[in-house]
């Protein structure tokens, strides 16, 4: 027992200290350090001269990043799991880590995800991606619109023209990759709907409004993403606006209500004053208009 | 009279269930299970294994969307036609009824558009299409617009190339396809546009504005979309801050209304006591100021 | 001088029966029939079969609009030529009165121009392309700027290119139709920059640059027409609610007025009261808080 | 020491001069007229006629500008080099000044550069530069998000298809560039990914996410650009309205304060009275509502 305090004591101490602003910066440098030797491994010239050391280097930070994790769960427990961030750089670090088998190649490409661990480090960046990604949920309806659209358009257009274009409408996955590109409108016309037309001469009553819903839909999203943006600009603004006039209108009220218990006691003044020279008091307020 | 009111006692119970949101959502679950149908009929490998399984499949839910509109029309009555959902519904369910002629192949695939019908049972969704529907009119001024360039554009078009590149301008139809390709910038030069200023060299002076004008006013379509957006999300917002203020104002005013009343009992009272000692009466409240 | 009044007399009636609704109507019809014969003639097949028909009828419809013109010219003498509109109308109708040369072919397609006419005599439509146009001098800046990123974008590709792709460089002209083509980026990379490339491997530390500072221009342009729109928009809007308020405010003060009136005619009152018992007057104002 | 003060007089005096508008306006005329030198310097028929003379003109302009910035360096002293608009007019005319070696032909094409200084004399112009320029800083997240996204791409591309397709995607160079034509979505699948597909058949998996990604920060970085617009033009509209309003505000204010002081006097005035009459005094105003 007394043994295994004195264990934790250093990792309680190694876990905060990843936590804190320095252990960050210490994080940050070593995957910039990554970034630039996954870099260098791109070339083969370099690869060559420096392979093993630039290998070795990278297994030295995967190690780094991995006792790094196992520091930070170990301090915050299960709490870290909670955050999304946290469970980004678990995905990274725990996918390199992974028994590899043939597809070794993409596995070991999959590495380079690493760097997009400078997002997690860098609260600017991440305030960015949060933003991002905190805006997609409002472009969810548009979204499924838009893949319904696909879907019913990738099925009308493998029955359609599969049979003579495979290539490009075979089968329904097919078909949904070439609306994509005619989505985007690379060579929607001489590429793919010219060629069709010299089969089918009126694919153009299939495509065009295709194209037109498709783009329609895409600048909907488009027009929801600024407006989604404005709104909490807006709504900010013009509340300032509005409570500093409110403010104001509350000064007038009170003013109004100091002024009205001066005209009170006015008029108490007054009543005491006659009924001393043994008047009757003064007529209710509602009468005040007789 | 007795058996007819037995037998609509059923049908309306029917159509009641249809409408209410149980029934909805088995007509939700019947259009999922036969856009699965439908998608998996594209493929040939399926086809071939499960194919009449499929066809009767989709045999069968063809027979309960038909009977589903039949029990809301005579739920619903003349309303039924009223409703453009309903109408929406109503047609792609005839389409796949309607006799084939030797057009079968184009009409079996607009089985599919019934994939459409999630949008009319999912309230989330339709209030989307709603929305980008409603739109569509104040933008019919500048598609109108759109629509008198590309004919004018056409015409031209055909007149001055139409001999040498029957292709892409041998007829009016043509000519506004290659436009249409043009105005969405697919390969307008280097397919279309350099060669034909092989043969036309000042061909650039025809088709540069008519870029500049159909691209420029996309663009006022496109700010129209995004203006109609924020108008509705500004009126809705200032009409709040400026009710506030407003509020705020009459209750100022009230007070102030109070405050006078009171001031004037005050006067009265004064008057009174003034009268009583054999006085003349105030002066007139426009004599005020004297 | 008897006979010039009665002949003035119809022309007179003449040209106001044109600017009417009805003769506007009449003008109108016209202009969608001579669309559509325009239309028709582009039709070879019809053109073969009706051809001559067609010919006299763009005759009778010409005359007809020279007519009009006229009537209109002396209906509203010098006030004519000082609307934008009545000079489209009399340059589109006169373009096609002009003695015909060599280029016969190009003067008879500009007949099609004529079609534009609906915009004049459509007040909607004329709102919108007014709208369109007015908010072009708002982007003058931005298009001056873009003009000299072209110019001189045009000057160093023809000097650095020039000399090895004489199609895509050879000439100052030939430069600046191709750095159009690259800004809308059709075809820059696979069609020009990857062939220029093979012989000037820099040649991308020249094209990224000017794609990004032509398409952050063309953003801008972009952005300030939306900004323009939303402007116009935002002062009627905030004018209405600073209005509201506003009116509400004086509403305020006018209140306060009558009761200050009333104060100081209580005021007068009991001065008078005071003066009567053989008292010195109340004390003035600024000494009101001792 | 006098000679000096004589010297120094004459050129103070230019130097004023080169910084007056009458100044601005000949150095404006110089390289309009340098623009022109350049451009017909490109015509090969202008040059081969009067290309001594363009090359004079070109030197004798450039000789004009190294007096002038010399001049205003002089007049100006350090406060010169601390302007933006100061130090690229200085870079632009000294890279022409620089001596010249191997790479003579680049070095000769950036005297277009030159031509550029119209911004800086046209204030209209600047400004636009200016607030264009002033809006990248706000944009730098979202920059610095994309280049992390491009280099995390651009390596796994290199090392993913890099084999196969050496042009495209050989070097993390090469790489890069590709993936900024797939953004721009030139022949970005039938130029590429089509062919890659067919090698890799699920190399869709990595450029569709991409596609998505990259455009969608584009997007965002668009909408930021429209937000900043409107952000400076809404604070100052919204300001405007709400001083309108806190103006008038403030004015109901004063005016009920100064009825509180008649108000005030007036009781003041009646306590007089009382004590006059051997009274006691009026109670206070904590108590007035008794």
């Amino acid at each position: 027992m007394e043994q295994r305090a004195a264990s934790t004591g250093p990792l309680a101490r190694a876990g905060a200290w990843i936590d804190s602003e320095r252990g960050q910066r210490t994080v940050f440098g070593l995957i910039l350090l990554n970034a630039i030797v996954l870099g260098l491994d791109t070339s083969s010239t370099v690869s060559d001269a420096i392979g093993p050391l630039l290998s070795a280097l990278d297994s030295v930070i995967l190690i780094a990043f991995t006792v790094e994790l196992a520091l930070r769960i170990g301090h915050q427990g299960r709490a870290f799991f909670r955050d999304g961030w946290n469970l980004f750089d678990f995905v990274v670090v725990a996918i390199t880590l992974a028994p590899v088998g043939p597809e070794i190649m993409v596995l070991r490409t999959l590495r380079v995800l690493r760097v997009f661990r400078l997002v997690t480090v860098m609260p600017r960046l991440r305030m960015i991606v949060h933003a991002l990604v905190s805006s997609l949920p409002g472009l969810a309806m548009i979204v499924l619109l838009q893949c319904l659209l696909f879907y019913v358009a990738g099925v009308m257009a493998t029955k359609l023209f599969g049979a003579d274009f495979p290539d490009w409408f075979g089968t329904l996955g097919a078909s949904l990759y070439s609306l994509f590109q005619i989505m985007t409108l690379e060579s929607w016309s001489m590429g793919i709907v010219r060629p069709v037309m010299e089969v089918y001469p009126y694919a153009w009553a299939f495509f065009l409004p295709f194209i037109l819903a498709a783009t329609f839909t895409m600048l909907n999203l488009f027009v929801a993403v600024i407006v989604n943006a404005l709104q909490s600009l807006q709504d900010q603004d013009s509340k300032e606006v509005g409570d500093a006039i409110l403010d104001e209108s509350h000064h007038v009220v009170e003013e109004l209500r100091s002024l009205r218990a001066e005209v009170a006691a006015l008029r108490l003044a007054l009543d005491d004053q006659r009924q001393a020279a043994g008047r009757i008091p003064l007529p209710a307020l509602s009468d005040a208009g007789d």
